[in-house]
Parts: structure tokens; sequence; C-alpha cells
């Protein structure tokens, strides 16, 4: 059990539990979490590939479920020669980085962090599997203090006794972000719009909220306007798939109508996370439209007659101009104003998912 | 059989079905339908009135359904003396117009001009229910033609090979405005939002808009600001459920958001109807707060944990200035200048429902 550190186990709780333990690393399948708290047992790093492929662990989640793969792979090959070890561990990880086409970079080189753990560790005549997982330990606790710099700054921005509305899920930040409010003895409630067509917002957000002792309400996508008005929403916060360095917010679709009607109403919209360099404008970004007959059903239930024609852009895009600021571990930057954020002598978002 | 009437048969198809036949009303059931065409089959007036109640026909439907009602009621008490047919129907007047809260009182003028015209059957020596069945066909009919009227000038607004957005479910007049975009050969594709938590505009506005031949897709609820901007969209519009005198629309919860998105986009917003009297201000308006809980589930499967709240507002308002015109059947008028549809002599929306 290499569950030592506290806040990690924290977060855990709050992030996809990929875990790898005696050759055997259980994934929360986040599909049908909150309805029922069930784990996928992998015993092959190919079953942990597939496990990312299915969506069993989603957002910030594979980025844990990479290295307990790389962990199995190790545990799988320990008996061969190092060389020998070496080039299994180099076939996982294409294995298990391609399990999602559009993550394979980043977790390309998540594997290559841990292919070089098991280097040293075979130098050192030490345990590889364990070595790798002691690697996504510090690695998640590198990201989880950056994270709880982020959340202080968030947390600065809320009145007490405010109210604030999300948009699906925010990850690692939700956790921080409650704990923070916590330690400060400030009250909040929230409005978690749930976020068709997946609900992460309803099943995930919420759930989070609820775990930490918050007054949480879920209301469907097409309220957040009512909810603003007649609530009294003080501050509209998300994270984002990418922040642009040119202040564009790359995030889940719905960002931008709630964006758009926060400004409407006055309130601000609060972003965080890091600028990203591999996107200096938004130009670079890429709207993945998904199957859009997964918009045609709900929880499993088909909605709509045959005939009628599904739609799904994963992402949205929201311009600047509706952004109030862009909360970052080194503060809260304009959106006009992120290049600052790199002379400032951080490293950016490619480590940092919030 | 009473469907003499082509158009009426045409619309009937769009709205709920709930016919008197030989004793029988079978009321279409839109709790299930599209996934599934079924009809509940009442045999009493006390059966109509309890199926209204348990919401077998929404929106317009139960303003067919009253007077099929009565048309029952009529056949129960039709061995009876006059006095004792006229006594029995008002009893069923009370149990029918109390089956829904919100409407009693509209659906009771309706119950009355029934009964009116069951007294001049009986003193034309005439068949009660058919009577009173011919008084539908006669006042839908009439309706019918104002909002053939209003689809007209809605259709004047949509460009040749445009695309509309909607919202929820517009009754009568999705079926309309499609007939006359067809009769002038103007073709239109159409984007609805599903309309959460109760998925009208997924089942409901979708299924009539591919029945008639057009090209039409579902999209979730927030996915409208997103669609606005990449595919185009032309016109923005929907009905009301009531259209306040100063020009505030009380419509289905969204339209508030789609509205102030339209303008942001810079997408006329036209909402079709006529001012209604009974709200010479929004003032008047109460929006009701419905079980919070139903929005915690989608199509029967719940979504969040235990211990989350729920929050239901039935309707939103949309203020006049995201307004761009209200499509009555005497021309759109500027929202602010709604007493002209008065004093152009018509008689407002009490007998209008759109």
């Amino acid at each position: 059990m290499y569950r030592a550190d506290k806040d990690l186990a924290f977060m855990l709780q709050y992030e996809n539990v990929a875990w790898f333990e005696d050759g055997v690393v259980r994934v929360l399948d986040r599909r049908i979490y909150p309805q029922r708290v069930e784990f996928v047992t992998c015993r092959t790093h190919q079953e942990l590939a597939q496990a990312i492929t299915d969506m069993v662990t989603q957002s910030a989640g594979p980025y844990t479920a990479v290295p307990m793969g790389m962990a199995l792979a190790a545990h799988e090959c320990r008996d061969k020669s190092r060389e020998e070890q070496l080039s299994y561990l180099r076939d996982a990880a294409n294995t298990i980085a391609n399990a999602r086409p559009t993550t394979t970079k980043r977790m390309m080189l998540q594997c290559e962090c841990c292919i070089e753990a098991a280097q040293r560790a075979l130098d050192a005549g030490e345990n590889t599997a364990q070595a790798i997982v002691q690697y996504c330990i510090d690695a998640n606790n590198k990201r989880y203090d950056r994270i709880g710099t982020i959340a202080e700054y968030l947390v600065d921005m809320f009145p007490d006794g405010g109210t604030v509305m999300t948009h699906c899920f925010a990850e690692t930040i939700v956790g921080m972000m409650l704990r923070e409010c916590r330690k400060r003895g400030k009250t909040i409630r929230l409005f978690c719009p749930e976020t068709r067509p997946y609900f992460q917002g309803a099943r995930l957000t919420a759930t989070v909220c609820r775990d930490m002792g918050f007054d949480v309400t879920v209301i469907s996508d097409n309220m957040a306007a009512f909810v603003m008005e007649r609530e009294g929403v003080d501050v509209f916060t998300t994270a984002a798939d990418a922040i642009c360095c040119d202040g564009h917010v790359v995030n889940k679709v719905g960002t931008f109508q709630n964006a758009i009607v926060a400004k409407y109403m006055k309130i601000p919209y609060f972003v965080t996370g890091a600028p990203d360099q591999g996107h200096p404008t938004v130009d670079t970004v890429h709207i993945e439209m998904r199957d859009g007959d997964f918009t045609l059903q709900a929880m499993g239930v088909r909605t709509a007659a045959e005939g009628v024609k599904g739609y799904y852009p994963a992402f949205d895009v929201t311009p600047p101009h509706l952004v109030s600021g862009v909360v970052t571990d080194l503060g809260i930057y304009s959106p006009y104003d992120l290049h600052r954020y790199f002379k400032d002598g951080n490293i950016g978002s490619h480590n940092l998912v919030v």
C-alpha cells in the first residue's frame, strides 16, 4: 500500500482512484459513479490501457492511471534482464499512451518519466514497480501543491456566505477550493449545472461538494441564467482543457454560454489553470466533434426519435473579453496578459492538469 | 369518428390526440412519446380528469382533452332528464377543470362552452356528446386559423436555406410553421435544444420536424452558444406560456439564457403568440417552482448522489430588450408596443394557446 501521503489520499478520493498494489491496479469506474462505487481490476498493463480506452477513468484520472499501468508492466517483467525489462517497458508505454488518441503525447511524456524511474531503480537494485509508483506520488504531490496555491487565489474571490456556480467537473481544484474554504471558515453554497450529455456536474462535482459538507444544488444546463439572476450567484468558475496564451479558454461545452450569461449578469468568471504554450493563440485549437448519437440519450435511455440527428462538440471556446481572470499558481492574471506568467518564471500547464 | 376536418386531423397529429368515439376517449400518452406511441383509454370523465392530472397530455393537449371529457360526461348521462343532464355536466366540469390547479380557470371556461353546446343540443333534440365534440372541432379550427396566420408572419423571418433554433416544444406553431415553409418551398434546418429536465425539445419538437421531413438536430441545452456561433443560426424562436403586455416573455426555463446568447450573437429572437391581458406587466408573473428532485434524474434514471439538492423552476422570464419581435396573428409587434395589438381589435391570448 503506497498511500503514505495524507494529502494525496485526500485528493485521490476526488480524482479517479487508480492504484497499484501487489501486481493489481484497481480503477474507480467513473462511468457509473456515484450511483455505484465499483472498481475495474486490471491485472496486466494491457487491461489498464483498455480501461483508459473504455473511459473507465476520465479527465485527470488517466494521468494517475498511466503510471500505474507502467508499474504493472514493470511488475510483469520483473524477472527479465535489465535490457529486456527496459524494452518491455517501452512496448508497454506505446500500448498505454495510445489508449486515447487525443492525449497520447502527454501520456507518452509520463511513460518516459516512468521508464527513467525504472532505470534508476535498476541501477540501485531496487523494485522497479515501487519506484514508478513513488514517481507518481511525487509528481502528483507537486501538482497538488500548485493546485493548492491556485485554490488559495480562487477562494480569495469568493465572498463569505457567497454563491458559486461551476460547470462540468473541474477535477482536483474542486476538492482543493472547498478544502481551502473550510480551512478559512468561509461558507459558500454551490450551484452545479449537470453538464449534458455526460452529467459530470451532476455526477462528479456535486458529489465532491456533498462529501466535503457543502450546500450543493444541481441544476439542468438551461437554468444557468435563472439561477444567476434569482439566487444571487457571486462567482462563476471553471477549470479548462486549455488556456490559450491569447486568453481564449477551451473547456467543456456550455462554458462559453455560461460566460456570456455571467457577463450579462455582471458576474465575474474565473478560470483556473495555467496558460498552455502549446496554444499560443486560439488558432491552434481544434474542437473535437464526438459521436452525435450520444446526445440523443441520457443515462443510457434514448430521448429522441429515430431519424433525428445528434450533435456533440466536446468543448467550446470562450473569448478573453468574457474572462475576468485566469487564476494560476502565480496569482490571478488578466486573460490579455498571460505571457507575463511565463516571464514570472513558471513552466506552464504541460504538467498541470487541474 | 369526428375527424372530418383535414387540417384539424393534421394538427391533432402534432398535438396530443385526445378524441371521443363511441363513449371512449383515447389520449396519446405523451409521457412516453416518441419512444412508444401508446394511448390511455378513458371510459369515464373521471378517468379523463385523472389522465390530465397524471400529465398523460400536456401543454395545449388538455385543451382538447377537456371538451372530450365533457363529451364523455354527456354520454354517461344521456338517458337522464334535461335538468339532471345539465346538473351532471356541471359536476363533471368541476371535476375536469380542477384536474390541474394552474389552469383551472381556463379549463372551466372551456367546460362552460361545452355545457352551452349541450344545452343547445338538448333544445334541438340532438346528441349532446356529438354537439360538444363539434364545439371542440369549431374552436380548434378557429385557433388553428389564427396560428396559421402567425406561422405566415414567422416564416417571413426565415431566410431560405436558413437555420432556426427552437426551445422546448412550441406546440401547434411548430407544425404550422413547417407546413408554411413547405407550402412556400422554403428549406430550413432546425436545431432543437433538448430542454431538460423533461426533454420536450428532444422528444416532441424534433419528432414533429422529422415527421414533416425537415433536417433536425437535437443538441443538449449547454450547446446553444456553440451552435449559434458555428452553425450560423439565423433565427431563434419560441412560443410562450405568457407574453406580458409590457413585453416580458414567460416561457420554459432556458428561453431567457438562449435569448441572452442570441443577443450576444446578433441573432433575432421571435416569440410567437399574443399578448396576455391577464399579465399587464411582469409583476403579475409567479414562477412555479416544481419538485427539485425531478432535475436529479434523466429519463427516470437518477443522476446525482443522495444528499445533493435539486432545483426546478418551470419557467423563466425574458425581458423585452432581448425580444426582437412578438409574432401575432395581426403581424409582428415590437415588445414595447403590445397595447397596439388590442387597439388593432383583437381579443388577446385567452383563447389562443400556441
